[in-house]
């Protein structure tokens, strides 16, 4: 018989402290993570500006072709962090678990977590772990938060684009959200589609390092390309244009959208970032993306513009144009 | 009819912008949350130290005599920053929502959560949120992570006590882990008990005040006094001895705990700590605690000796002692 998750591992006492032990802290051992006081603390030197943010991941299922709902968490929190400009340094780490959940599996997802941290070079110094009963919760939901330090003369907002600047992408869109889907309904090319799920920090200290006139970054997840580009068309109060045949589509996550009724425009990408950039900075950057492994396919799809303030146009290959709204239902529940 | 959450305010898309602008960053609106940012971003000044934590919330039933599980999740991650030692700044906040869950219920867990972030003066500066498909959670999960400022000076950590040392609780245990259960189970004198959900920070602020010998803080949450106490001693590999008739508890959480067969030192708190202080210290932390609301009735209850390291003793009045283990299985399942 498999070792499973217990409602015990979630009491606080003996048996949550053998479970986070040996299968949690263990893995991702540090000398702030290994106090287990209520809060990790740590030094900042300096006058720092300190990024801060959260998100929780509920998607289903947890193993994916490309990676898995622990690797998904750890990416998302240290894009959030990277979206601002700042290099990440240390993640929260919450679980909450449905009893019954094996053992084996939530070892899997430490394991994978402890991987892309040390891909990412960040640290996991503070934990939580609820367990609740069957049918309470889907298999395993998590959270991670993460703070990092905002070099100084860095300033990137959603409220920043202005018009004359280039928008890049640095990849193919749609592949996290297709190979969830094709997944799910158990699609027969599913095999080919792979979740671009990465941790894009290093991509973007590159960036910053080639040129400091980067004035918004977005990762496109949920609601996809379309979605943040209107994001930050509202913030920035200015409008955008986009070609549709400069965006980079893999074939099979065409294929698959073609097939399911999605427009790939709103499909989650979770290893993909939209540069908002100083028109003269553009090519530049684009270079240095190319070079880097989470950016070879990185390439300028539009424009700021001082028309239609809040809009998103998209330019056709028949010279004809259509405005992306933002995504107004769910497309895709539990993507991320 | 009511309102009711849909999968598609998960989206990402225009349902999540108005379910966030609307009823969540409307109620929490500063500068810094209303960017809307993928990361908050605000400035420290001088070389500081951070403390971060994290903590999910699941309890059951969400509103409950004395709180929700808005007001807890807030509570949690503010003491979890005091019990540092550390003045709580900023939180971020994360729902995971059942499909069909009332609009007014989240409207009212949001509403809570400003009035306990008011009194505690901290600010929401991050947030997410994600909805299932029905029964894929039970109604709704919180997860607050929390940043704050450690002063210089202090050092607080559960592996600081030292032999001679005082251990004062600062007021009645049990009272949160017996509102839950009689509540759960309808005793019919459930209306006279409350849960003692309240931000520690203030109080803790005046106790540093008063003297900085103070080694360790613990809120003796999940597992109760008995599972904190059990920490401290095992992380600062000495001995803890307290008296049984010293301790505080209402005469209600003691018949509570009679009828449904609970013993009070292993139930949960949420409004209380344990400070291990030094004990020329003690007499005078525990005068200044008095006059603070949330410490009342604090109260000297043992202390740190060199015997038995690892273990916590508790003394009867009969003049019998008993170890005091950490909780093993499960108590209380969705206590916090």
């Amino acid at each position: 018989m498999q070792d499973r998750v217990l409602l015990a591992h979630g009491s606080g006492g003996q048996l949550s402290h053998d479970l986070i032990n040996k299968k949690i802290v263990s893995a991702f051992g540090n000398p702030i993570l290994d106090k287990l006081d209520d809060s990790a603390v740590f030094e900042l030197t300096g006058n720092e500006r300190l990024a801060f943010t959260t998100d929780s991941y509920v998607v289903s299922p947890i193993f994916f072709a490309g990676g898995d709902i622990g690797k998904l968490a750890v990416c998302g929190t240290v894009n959030d962090l990277s979206m601002s400009g700042a290099v990440p340094l240390y993640l929260s780490l919450a679980f909450i678990i449905e009893e019954g959940f094996l053992v084996t599996d939530l070892e899997r997802i430490v394991n994978s977590i402890c991987q892309v941290a040390t891909e990412a070079r960040i640290k996991i110094v503070a934990g939580d772990t609820k367990v609740v009963n069957q049918g309470s919760a889907d298999k395993i939901f998590v959270n991670t938060s993460g703070v990092g330090i905002v070099p100084p003369g860095i300033n990137i907002s959603g409220a920043n684009a202005k018009p004359g600047d280039k928008i890049i992408i640095s990849g193919t869109i749609g592949d996290h959200g297709m190979a969830i889907m094709s997944q799910r309904e158990g699609l027969s090319f599913s095999t080919t589609l792979q979740s671009d799920c990465a941790p894009l920090n290093h991509l973007v200290a590159e960036m910053l390092q080639e040129s400091q006139c980067i004035n918004s970054l977005r990762d496109p997840t949920r609601g996809g390309l379309a979605t943040s580009l209107n994001e930050i068309a509202k913030q920035s109060e200015v409008g955008i244009e986009i070609q549709e045949q400069l965006i980079p589509a893999k074939d099979e996550v065409r294929g698959a959208c073609e097939l399911l009724g999605f427009d790939p425009f709103y499909v989650a990408n979770e290893g993909k970032l939209i540069a908002v950039v100083a028109e003269e900075a553009a090519e530049g950057l684009v270079r240095k993306m190319k070079k880097q492994p989470y950016g070879e396919r990185a390439v300028i799809i539009g424009q700021v513009c001082s028309q239609h303030p809040g809009r998103v146009v998209l330019k056709t290959p028949y010279g004809s144009s259509r405005i992306l709204d933002m995504l107004s239902g769910e497309l895709l529940p539990r993507i991320c």
